[in-house]
């Protein structure tokens, strides 16, 4: 860690669910996430039920230690929401009705045709000083003792929503001069966390002043790189320098991308620059690749459509399958999957179709075709290729890893292709 | 809550990563969920980065309050693992190396021709007192002041074994009598959270012992029942009676099911038993919905297929819509999803199915179908319904909320189905 002033805040997440377990806490995963991006850190991060005897003397310890506190949950209209009244109880403000609030209430509720309520009543009241964020949700700031603190409710989508609109921009303001944070992902693929490790032993990151990690996620492996420094500019260069390390001990055939930049992501740059357009055919998997490649925007530019062949029937008919060949082999077979790839591909009328066949579990499995079992096809103008893998786990993660290792087989493909079409 | 002995503890996660937002706190949700499950509950979750004067107050703290405290983390043998040295200084126990375990360590390395190191040294000293858990791995317990404390290793699968086979068992073995919770979630559609809140508010749940939640979810609500009784029989008794009270007063139309009976569970039961057979046809939500069916094991009993009909000519040659349709009303339109959903029930020779075409954004909208606009159809032997939607938020939260409202409507669809062919 460098010498700049560094902005350290409190994350308080409230609920029962989570103190029982229902529920992870993604939001103060994201929170967290999101804060670090921006150049703020969190030193601490609590979590407590909805009573206020809990609530109050933890905001008054925060309080005491942080230069921003960042509360989640409790802020509903129920009677188990009781972050409203243990504030006005920490920081001795009585509840007022927020007379602006409440008449935007009053008015958004008649459009609907809702009769104002008692419900309606108390999410318009809070505490004294309060600052009403955002309209159509729960959510407040109050700066009590010069710390600003932020109430946000614990729905996720629309925590999220104020944090980015409304939080983040008014921490920016408050702390113009901090520590920048630059952390940097690298997205392995086809090596394992000891082998990274053995081959970035002794690379001297710390004498650029970055710290390495490693996050293995589901079939592929993060390096992150994480620097601090006064400006974006050297910390930015400091991870440039790292990066540039890693790539070469690493090898860029195992990188395919940074960040955000998850396989469909990158997939789809390769298949718009290349003008070609995708199809899929998916049994095992049930439509999730195709739900990956369409949760890129500006994924109809070059997906063309899936089909998700679950019955033997829908793989002939659709895809053209033969009977002959499903009844010799088997669905989950090397030629029914290269049969499916080529099938979807024709009857699309695309460049280049992916098939996945497979045994997800938990029943299904044979000696010879074990669950977890799947055969993986990548039909191209030129070829198609067939992958067989075993995965194992439980069905959700043989699914997920037949998902990426389909999207793994057409990154390589595209890449393959690319390397011999230029330069 | 209830007079049985209530058992409750206080969970420390310890690492910067957390802090940072580079993971998220799985083991804090596993550790919550398992002890509940045995009758122990947590009052407070903290996490803290790997500092030792972070640790020290907050492990004083806990013992104060908490009937047994967990702490994760911290625990390996790098200088960044401050985890041991800070219970020696919080407890005042100095640091001895435990010689039980350091023998077996030499032994073990010696077997692996691992040299013994400054770090194998460092992992067998324990603060004074500190009894080891497990060999392989990290982790200790320390009774301190008649407080048992266990300290775990961060690394998931080596907590979750210690706490399963060493934690759990010691924990049940020091507090025989305890409370017994039970949870019982009800799966709410077509409500929203106030109206709950309206129609429960005069029920008197806390005579029964029973704490009512609410949880609002993607497009469905949660009502939360938690019971804690000194029998499991006394507690699902009292669960029983509060649940007949909700249904009662929410409608059982309105209950699609309860604990872990997500929509596609819950068709997937109505399918079978109706002996029907299901296709899909998505275009905005892209694989989505017939992702979430075949999570199902056994999916493929009354899942045929589903189409990906992403591009317009899809929409036409896998589902018969009329080119004429398309242009004059355009893909996202009323007509258009009644006609996906009967091409694709006529096309798969099934007898139910279920289309989805919307916006999903963020670019394509118009003022006329604003980005969220959605329509979803469904088409059985009897007719074809179709609803209009217009849903908010990101691209992803537009794209879930559409395959949740799907479900929603194939579940009200086959609901009333049975009803009328029932009876």
């Amino acid at each position: 860690m460098n010498e700049t002033a560094e902005v350290v805040g409190s994350l308080l997440t409230i609920g029962d669910e989570l103190l029982l377990g229902d529920i992870p806490n993604g939001n103060a995963h994201h929170i967290a996430f999101q804060l670090r991006c921006r150049g703020f850190r969190l030193d601490r991060m609590l979590t407590v039920g909805d009573r206020e005897e809990e609530i109050v003397p933890i905001l008054l310890e925060c309080l005491e230690r942080s230069h921003f506190i960042i509360v989640t949950g409790g802020l509903g209209p129920t009677d188990d929401d009781r972050t409203c009244e243990a504030v006005a109880r920490a920081f001795d403000r009585p509840m007022t009705t927020n007379v602006g609030y409440s008449e935007w209430l009053r008015k958004h509720l008649a459009e609907y045709g809702i009769d104002w309520s008692e419900e309606a009543a108390r999410m318009a009241r809070l505490p004294e000083g309060a600052v009403k964020l955002g309209l159509e949700m729960a959510g407040f700031l109050l700066e009590h003792r010069r710390v600003p603190c932020y109430f946000l409710p614990g729905v996720p989508h629309e925590m999220r929503k104020l944090l980015t609109q409304t939080v983040i921009p008014d921490l920016e303001e408050r702390f113009p001069r901090r520590s920048v944070y630059v952390k940097h992902v690298l997205r392995v693929q086809g090596i394992y966390e000891p082998e990274i490790n053995t081959r970035l032993r002794n690379c001297r990151f710390d004498l650029l002043g970055v710290e390495v990690g490693y996050l293995p996620q589901l079939n592929e492996n993060w390096i992150t790189l994480f620097a601090a420094a006064e400006s974006e500019e050297e910390a930015r260069n400091r991870i440039r320098q790292a990066e540039e390390i890693v790539v070469s001990c690493i090898g860029p055939e195992h990188i395919s991308g940074c960040n955000d930049e998850a396989l469909e992501v990158v997939v789809g740059r390769m298949l718009l620059a290349k003008g070609w357009r995708l199809a899929l055919a998916e049994s095992c998997t049930g439509g999730l690749i195709a739900e990956r490649i369409t949760t890129v925007a500006g994924a109809s530019g070059y997906f063309d459509r899936g089909f998700v062949t679950y019955s033997n029937e829908a793989k002939t008919e659709l895809l053209d399958v033969p009977v002959e060949m499903l009844e010799a082999h088997g669905a989950v077979s090397e030629p029914v999957a290269a049969a499916m790839a080529e099938g979807a591909r024709r009857r699309a009328g695309v460049d280049v179709a992916v098939a996945v066949t497979g045994i997800a579990g938990p029943s299904g499995g044979s000696e010879e075709k074990p669950v977890g079992t799947v055969f993986i096809g990548c039909a191209t103008p030129r070829t198609t290729v067939v992958e067989k893998h075993l995965f194992s786990g439980s069905r959700d993660h043989i699914r997920e890893s037949a998902a990426q290792a389909a999207l793994v087989l057409l990154w390589r493909v595209l890449s393959h292709d690319t390397e011999l079409l230029s330069d």
